[in-house]
């Protein structure tokens, strides 16, 4: 298989294990230990490195599902990940893939939560790819509400 | 080809049929006999077999878009679907594939109509693929409106 | 790699290329000459040739790139495309993709702003897929504002 099409078959695989729910899987998609965070399009044009969620391990991965398990508030709403084409990189191993997530309320209304840019470090694990590095790039700088859900 | 590759071709031309209004040839993506329903995840997480739409054969699935196109509802408004990436699963032949329906009034408003996940199950006929089983899983229980058009 | 992928990876450079603001080099992903347009749906409907916007060499398509430079409109909010599966079409080198804009605003609101599909056709050179055509047809026929960005 090409690069393109593994991506393509991870990005599904990743954003299915969180849509159905199956949180605790989550961390099995990266590598440990790997670097994770979510920071916004102005952040990242500024050079900031700081970014409102921030993982290097599994464990801190886990953590985070357990504080949303917790919380619950996970449960109150449904979220859908649509994943565009993956864009690979000249680097190897690199790639940029746009998404969106909807957000379907507990009333059933749907709305356009947040979309972005995953841009992604991969290297390959048993055969598997796996992230070393996923910068999760939000388009809007409203973000208060996004720390609720993995992306 | 990869199986990956052409189940991406299969939805492609899939919801293309549909978005052009090309309806009459909608049952052609299926076997005769298969299994088509529009479900909620609500009604699929409850173990609920019953679904809001349901067909088992070319004939009942031409009924559904003769029906569509007396009530002429369909003309009102256009459809855009958009598919994301599909995930193989563990058993050959079957995938589940996110999707979203945006819709456009005829005054040109556009929203989010419908997200969820189509999970499928394959044959191949004459070489091509064809939907044995299709589930379509919708991620909002507000659901009366979706009868309209096929998913 | 297959058409289907090389088609998938055309997209998938070509709107990173303008959501990442590189609108430079958007003439770049065309042949010269080529044909560029944005249409509706309702007007390609009702054969209609014109577009709404046009272009057919490197030239006007730089000069867009200009003219939204120096209105500066781009820069006040964030763009966000994703491209669905490509389906081929019978004739060689053609392809029909369906695609969503997403317009973030300033003030972090974001919205469902364009739908439709890019209606293509392909020429190789120096081993890279150009567009010899790309038929831009939106499903809605509210387009004024659509004018700001490339799509």
């Amino acid at each position: 298989m090409s690069m393109l099409l593994d991506i393509a078959g991870f990005h599904a695989a990743y954003i299915r294990a969180i849509d159905q729910d199956d949180l605790e899987r989550w961390p099995d998609f990266f590598a440990d230990p790997s670097f994770y965070r979510i920071t916004t399009a102005a952040n990242v044009a500024e050079g900031l490195e700081a970014g409102v969620v921030y993982a290097d391990s599994h464990g801190m991965l886990r953590d985070r599902i357990t504080a949303l398990r917790r919380a619950n508030i996970y449960e109150r709403q449904r979220y859908r990940h649509i994943v565009g084409l993956p864009a690979l990189l000249d680097t190897p191993m690199r790639a940029e893939t746009p998404f969106l997530v909807a957000r379907v309320m507990h009333d059933g209304k749907t709305d356009l939560f947040a979309t972005g840019v995953y841009r992604d470090e991969f290297v390959t694990m048993n055969g598997a790819l796996k992230l070393a590095r996923r910068d999760v790039i939000l388009d809007s700088t409203r973000i208060d509400t996004l720390l609720a859900i993995p992306l």
